[in-house]
C-alpha cells in the first residue's frame, strides 16, 4: 500500500480541487430551477468514471438521472457495490452561511460547501481510491460497481424499483456506503445496524357530532379520553410495549454488542442537555444507547381532537386521532406488528367508540453481523487509515435503501461514515474535514485490498 | 283563581298578539347591526311593566340594557325575583327556516319565530300572569321584581357585577326562571339542580424542539405519550376520577331523588341512538341519568400535539396539550378540584416533561332541596295549571346566573321550563307551543298565589 499512499499524498491537492469542482455545481434535487445543475453534476460524476476507464452510463429516470459505472472485470474476485448520491439539500437560509454554499471555502482544516459531507465529499473518496489503484497497481484487485443517484434528498423515488429490475446487473458480495458520521473526531465507526419502522394513523369516532359536555357528559364515551386510554395502554409502566407478539422476533443484544456499546464514550447528561431536557424515561433494563439503537419504540407523533383554540370549549369531541410510529429492530416484521396492534386496539376499544387504523408505511430493520468477514475487512482498512480501531455503532433511524439492498440483492451493507456529527449536513455551513476526506480515501483504498483477499 | 282563569281565557288571543309584537323585533344581541333592535325590545318590555304600573327602569350597561321592574309593594309578603332575557340568538342559516324568523307564524298549535321559546315567550308568561292578578284582584298577593337582560345569548357580561352591586335592591325570597323545557309534551318538570364546572388547559413540554423519532426514539420522554398516560390516569377502569379529595364533597343522591329519577320515562337506547352511538361507558354503579345529572365528569375537550397533517411525520413532538373540563355536582368546590388536579398531575408527570395547568374558569353546582317549601309551592301551581304533577329533573350543564343568585342573594332558584326539547332554541324553526305558553301563564298566576301563602 505504500505506493498507493504516496500517490494519494501527491494528488491530495488535486483531489480537493476536483471535489471543489463538483461542490460548485448547485445540484439541489428539490428545486426544479436546478434541474440542469443536477444533470451537470451527474455528467461530472460520469466523466470521472469514464476517465478511469469504467463502463459508465447516465440512466434517465422520471426524476433525476442515475449514474452507474463498473470497473474492468476481474475474474473470480470479490464484487463490491458502492452507493452514493450527487444531489444536495437546498442551501437556504442563505444569510446564515459564512461563505456562499456553492463557493467551496477552506477554513480551519475544513472545506465548507453544501454537499461537502452529504454526500459529494464522502462519495468521491471511493472514486479517488479506485483511481489510486489504477494509477499505481495498473488495476483493481476486485470488481467495483457504482450506483450514484440524484434523488436521495427527495425520497429516492423509483430507486427501489430500479434495483429490483436490475438485480442481476447489481449482483455483488457487499454494498459500501459512506454517507454518515464517525463516532467523534478521530474515532471512526462502523454502523452495523439500522432500526426499521412501522407508521400508523389511528382514528376514533364516537358521537355523530360534537356534544355539549354538560348535557351529555357522563353518559357518552368521550373519544379523546378513549384515545388517551388506548395510547397509554400500548406501553406499560416499565416501558414495555403491550402488543401481542411484539417482542417475539426481537434479537437480543449479544454479549459482544453489549460490551462494544458500553465501551463507547457517551455522556448521557450532555446528550439530554443538548435537547433541553433534564431527565428521561424508557424501557427498563436497558441503557440509553441500547434503547436508542437496539430496542423498539412506540412514539405518538401527533394528536388531534376537538377544540384546540384559545380558552375553553366544553364539548365531547366527535372524534380523536393520533399519528403513531414504532421503531423496529431485527428481526421484527412490520406486518406482524400491524396485526398485533390491530388485535390490541380491538381489545382496548371501549363501547361507544369505533376505531380505524391506517397503515402508512413500514420497513424492516437491518443488522450486519459483527463477526461478518466483510465487517472484519472494514475494521482492518479503517484502523490502518485512521490509526485507530473503529467502534461499532448502530443507528436509531432507518435508511430504506439499505433494507432494499438486503432484501433484493441479499447482501450486507458496510456503513462507513467519514463525516462528523457537527458537519451540518442539512443546515447552513455544511462542511467536511479535509483530513477526514483524505483518510476516507486511504481507508477506501485499503478496503479494496482487504475485501479482495476474501474467498469468493 | 276562577276569575283569573276566565281573564286569561278572554285575553288569550291578545297575549299571543303581544308576544308576536315582541317576536317581530330582531333583538339579536350578538350582531352589532341589531343594536337598535335590541334597545327597541328593551323598551317594549319596559313599556309592558309601565302599563302594569310597576316602577320600571331601563338600565344602560357597557353592552345592551337591563330592564328592571318592581310591582307595587305589599307589606310582609313574599318577594320573588323573576329573571329572563329579551335578546335572541342569531337566526341564520336563514334558508332553513320554513317561515321567516322574525315574522311569527302559527302552524300546528305552535308559534314559530326566533325567541319564541328562548326566552321571549317564556319570560312573558310571568308578566301576563301579573297582569291577570292586577286586572281581576286589583293587586298582587306578593312582591315581584323583574330582572330582564339583553345579553344572555352573548355571555351576560357584567350581570354578575350588577347583581353584586345591587344585591340590596334585588333582595328576595326566591328566584323564578322559565328558560328551559318540560320533561316531555304534557309532562312538566322542575329542574332542581345544575352541575358546576371546572375548565383547564394542560400543556406538557419535553425536548426544546421536535426530534427525529429514529435518532432519539427510546431515549426521550415523548410529551404526546406522556399526555396520553397522564390523562388516562385521571379516570380509573370503573370510571372513578382519580384526583385526591375529588369526591369528598360530593352529595350523594337521596333515596327520594333516586326514586324520582328512576320513575322518569327514559329510553337509554333511543337517547344513544340520537347521538349515533351504540354503546357507552361511565362511572360504575350509577344509572345513565344519574351520571348525566348528578355525578361529576372528566372530559377531554381537545387534544393537540405534533404532526396533524396527512401521512406520517416521524417526530417526537416538543409539546402536547389538552383542554380538560370537569362537570361538578353539589357541594364540590372548583378551587379544591384545581388543587387536587395539580397534586395529581405532579404525581403523574414523568421525568423529562414539564407541565403547566391553566385554570380557565370554574363555577359551583346548584341544588335546590326537593323538600323546600318553594319547590312544593311550584309543584302545586304547575299541577293545577298543567293537570299533571311535575317531575323532578336536574340539568347536566351549568347556568352561571343561578349560581350567582345563590351566592350573592343567598336564595334558591325555581327553574320552571315551559318549553319542549324540540323547540329548537338555537336552531332554525324555533317554536313554542301556544298551549304551553298559556299553561305557563296559568301556572305562573297560581305560583304567585302559592308563594304568597308562605310564612315570611
Amino acid at each position: 500500500m505504500s505506493s498507493i499512499d504516496q500517490y494519494l499524498q501527491s494528488q491530495a491537492q488535486r483531489f480537493e480541487e476536483e471535489l471543489c469542482q463538483l461542490l460548485r455545481i448547485p445540484s439541489v434535487s428539490a428545486d426544479p430551477d436546478h434541474r440542469d445543475d443536477v444533470c451537470r453534476a451527474a455528467d461530472w460524476v460520469a466523466d470521472e468514471f469514464r476517465r478511469l476507464g469504467f463502463s459508465t452510463e447516465v440512466i434517465p429516470t422520471p426524476g433525476h438521472p442515475l449514474v452507474y459505472a463498473q470497473s474492468p472485470p476481474v475474474a473470480k474476485a470479490t464484487t463490491v457495490l458502492v452507493y452514493g448520491h450527487y444531489d444536495v439539500q437546498p442551501a437556504d437560509p442563505l444569510d446564515q452561511w459564512i461563505s456562499p454554499p456553492f463557493e467551496p471555502t477552506r477554513r480551519g482544516g475544513n472545506l465548507y460547501a453544501r454537499g461537502a459531507t452529504d454526500d459529494k465529499g464522502q462519495m468521491l473518496t471511493h472514486v479517488k481510491s479506485a483511481e489510486a489503484w489504477l494509477e499505481t497497481a495498473g488495476g483493481l484487485p476486485l470488481n467495483l460497481k457504482y450506483l450514484i443517484e440524484g434523488e436521495e434528498e427527495v425520497g429516492s423515488h423509483g430507486l427501489e424499483q430500479f434495483i429490483a429490475q436490475h438485480a442481476q446487473r447489481l449482483t455483488c458480495d457487499c454494498v459500501v456506503i459512506s454517507d454518515g458520521a464517525q463516532f467523534g473526531p478521530g474515532q471512526p465507526a462502523i454502523t452495523y445496524a439500522l432500526r426499521g419502522i412501522a407508521c400508523y394513523e389511528l382514528r376514533l369516532t364516537g358521537p355523530d357530532r360534537d356534544l355539549h359536555s354538560g348535557s351529555f357528559g357522563g353518559t357518552v364515551t368521550n373519544p379523546a379520553n378513549a384515545l388517551a386510554r388506548m395510547l397509554a395502554a400500548l406501553v406499560d409502566d416499565r416501558g414495555k410495549i403491550q402488543i401481542p407478539g411484539f417482542y417475539d422476533d426481537v434479537l437480543p443484544l449479544s454479549d459482544r454488542e453489549c460490551r462494544e456499546l458500553a465501551a463507547l464514550e457517551f455522556d448521557e447528561q450532555k446528550y439530554l442537555g443538548q435537547i433541553g431536557v433534564e431527565g428521561t424515561t424508557g424501557e427498563a433494563g436497558y441503557t440509553l444507547l441500547q434503547r436508542r439503537w437496539a430496542r423498539p419504540t412506540c412514539d405518538v407523533n401527533g394528536l388531534s381532537s376537538g377544540y384546540q383554540g384559545k380558552g375553553a370549549k366544553t364539548i365531547i369531541p366527535a372524534a380523536a386521532g393520533a399519528k403513531l410510529s414504532f421503531r423496529l429492530v431485527p428481526d421484527q416484521d412490520p406486518q406482524k406488528v400491524t396485526a398485533g396492534l390491530q388485535q390490541r386496539l380491538a381489545e382496548l376499544c371501549p363501547p361507544g367508540i369505533r376505531w380505524q387504523l391506517s397503515d402508512l408505511h413500514g420497513s424492516r430493520a437491518v443488522l450486519v453481523p459483527l463477526d461478518s468477514l466483510y465487517v472484519e475487512a472494514a475494521v482492518r482498512a479503517i484502523e490502518q487509515a485512521f490509526g485507530r480501531r473503529p467502534v461499532f455503532t448502530r443507528e436509531g433511524g432507518s435508511i430504506p435503501i439499505v433494507a432494499v439492498f438486503h432484501q433484493t440483492l441479499k447482501v450486507d451493507t458496510l456503513l462507513l461514515g467519514w463525516g462528523q456529527d457537527d458537519d451540518n449536513p442539512h443546515s447552513p455551513n455544511e462542511k467536511l474535514s479535509l483530513a477526514d476526506f483524505h483518510r476516507g480515501i486511504q481507508a477506501s483504498a485499503r478496503l479494496w485490498e482487504e475485501l479482495s483477499k476474501m474467498a469468493r
